[in-house]
């Protein structure tokens, strides 16, 4: 059986909203980093059923259990107690345990409340994590195959005692098992269609195991490979890796966590290029997301939010009778908007946006969702036509992504 | 057996440390309002193995279970076949949901991928939830006295149709307890301070239950009051509330769960004004916000987003010597921002930005975090010095925060 960890966080307070369970997120980084995937999280309450039954159910499919919460000195602190019932052990009261829990009060000039006694009581047949930051020390037993932590649910105490006490322990456990990860980010293809190029690549393999994912505008495909060697790891996912960049071509923007913006960004630094944008329905979001990297400075100059039909006319310099005839949202407008502001303001790249983001104001001809983006560049001027889906804030976000992906194609072809 | 809930979110991804399960998070908060314990929750992968696992624990002890994600049109997208499985189930072709993926696709004039055939699979005896924001559609399924819902997994799409088609079922199922709410969004006061104003107050009361939740440069405070009736309800909520209404005073911009754009916008369409903005370590973020609400085209004329200095000179008309003298981030330019493009678009409100958004560009006098924010209008020109925590994209966000507000402030005493 492969070694992959399930995880159960215990404390009623992290089934309501006002609390979240981080302690699962930082064990499932520190896990993968040393190559043992998660195969289940759990969040469980107080409630001694419930917990015994997760219990029970995490024993029967995972090698290893890694429990946190409800090891503190009050009542509804059951874990201790639920795991031993569950592994049929003895809690046993600890002296050594119970002495370290004493002196940790004692050196703060108090007496041990008769309640953190409890935190002494120790499964048989269980080693005892230290605590260096709490009373609560942690737990970790073996039963037959499989191996179970119980480690306390403050992040300040848990984190420290993990890398400390835990984390070498299973470096040996994995082996010298890697997990190692590649993703490929892709703007332009819907997820149907995207999966239906790869999916006859991915799908005939297990090892590294893809994973697709879409948000709006975007779609990232996730591969991760678990092999005895980093070359082993790296050889696995080559191996697929080439096939699905090859497959998608230029619709991959990324090859790691990059967002669209930064990528273009980075080719504006590289062809040393500036550029200054003209949007309608966009609103100013294209000109935040091409300012959100830090040093956009460098290329960003200016941007212009030309909502009204006047400030197209005045800030742009759009004929009015160009907006009469062939309406503000249109080819020719989106191509005015690009052309004027590169020229007005000098810069390598000009940008321009008009479209309909709605609820109001489509009609048979040009429905909500109608978007024309232009950019003009040293390579003359593109525009296109787009129709997208959704409500206001979907069609304006895909609108730049679109903007942003033909500005990305205009510099990959300078 | 009391209606307790389980959720289980499916998908490998939340299984690494890149995604967060805000579905589970979302859903906990919706359940809880209607007075729905949730007794449990996890996370599994796309392995079919486990999700059987999970999915046959789950029915065997809790009386209503929702799973979110796994419900795409690719191979990894298991939950609509391991549930089908698991509850002996056919999955039977729905020509109707067929016909609805198909025309989403004819209306964008594409052809619907052959993948997508797949989201019309549906369990035998299974309640269709319309999706209209995406292809999936959740299912609503009976299996004794258990209920079982499943819901796609982009939150685009979840929380719509758990709205829609969910609460109100639910509902009905939890009782006819009535559960009302209050909502006070604040924006000015830092959360502490907040709260040792209004903490006296709503700690003598355990109906209503009171929550305050802080996002950036925002304070919301949350009242839920549970009752008999819709009038009993309504009177413990007024009790509280107007004490803690009074307290807050002009700190609180909303009583609903409006955005302070959309209030921004509903005060400038009383006062029949006009507005335009000029930003630049905001770099658009301004306008974006200001146009987010549908019919914003009615105040909002134009932005500019003077990004280098140059652009200050020749977008905005600021005086190359006043740049030199005073440098670009100073109350001088802040107000020559708004002064000067209120005057040239003509609005009744002009808004100037000027600031240090970081990670470099600080100094000691100006650290990273200074942003001087001026509105101009009918009662002359303000400005304000602020100083913000955090990192770029934070600074960003409560500059615009604290220029919306000082426009409202402005419109409110016009």
């Amino acid at each position: 059986m492969p070694l992959t960890a399930e995880i159960i966080a215990i404390g009623s307070e992290l089934l309501t909203s006002q609390f979240r369970d981080t302690n699962s997120s930082y064990l499932t980084e520190q896990l993968n980093q040393i190559g043992i995937p998660v195969s289940m999280r759990s969040i469980v309450g107080d409630q001694e059923s419930n917990l015994k039954h997760a219990i029970r159910a995490a024993l029967d499919r995972s090698p290893l259990v890694i429990m946190t919460g409800g090891l503190g000195p009050t009542e509804d602190d059951v874990t201790r107690k639920v795991v031993a019932q569950t592994m049929r052990r003895q809690l046993v009261l600890n002296d050594d345990v119970l002495q370290t829990i004493q002196s940790r009060f004692t050196g703060r000039g108090r007496e041990m409340p008769a309640n953190n006694a409890r935190q002494a009581l120790v499964p048989s047949e269980a080693d005892v994590l230290d605590n260096a930051n709490g009373t609560a020390p942690g737990l970790w037993l073996k039963q037959g195959q499989t191996t179970v932590i119980l480690l306390p649910g403050p992040p300040a105490e848990l984190e420290p005692m993990f890398e400390e006490s835990c984390y070498p322990r299973l470096l040996e456990m994995a082996g010298s098992r890697v997990l190692m990860r590649r993703l490929y980010r892709t703007t332009g293809l819907p997820e149907s269609v995207l999966d239906s190029r790869i999916g006859p690549i991915y799908t005939r393999y297990k090892n590294p195991e893809t994973t697709v994912l879409a948000k709006l505008g975007q779609v990232d495909v996730h591969l991760s490979a678990a092999a005895r060697s980093p070359e082993e790891a790296e050889s696995l996912l080559e191996e697929v890796g080439s096939q699905i960049d090859q497959e998608l071509g230029d619709y991959v923007f990324a090859r790691t966590d990059q967002e669209l913006e930064e990528v273009v960004g980075m080719y504006l630094v590289m062809r040393e290029a500036t550029i200054a944008v003209a949007e309608s329905c966009t609103g100013g979001l294209l000109a935040q997301r091409l300012t959100n990297p830090s040093g956009s400075s460098r290329y960003f100059q200016s941007g212009i939010v030309t909502y009204s039909n006047q400030s197209k006319v005045d800030l742009a310099g759009i004929p009015p009778l160009l907006l009469e005839m062939q309406g503000a949202v249109s080819v020719e407008v989106a191509r005015g908007l690009a052309e004027s502001i590169r020229e007005s303001i000098d810069t390598t790249i000009g940008v321009g946006i008009t479209g309909i983001a709605g609820p109001t104001g489509g009609s048979e001809e040009k429905p909500v969702g109608t978007v024309y983006v232009a950019v003009a560049g040293p390579n003359g001027t593109s525009h296109r036509h787009f129709v997208f889906p959704g409500r206001r804030d979907k069609v304006r976000w895909q609108s730049s992504q679109a903007a942003l992906d033909m500005v990305r194609r205009h510099l990959m072809d300078m």
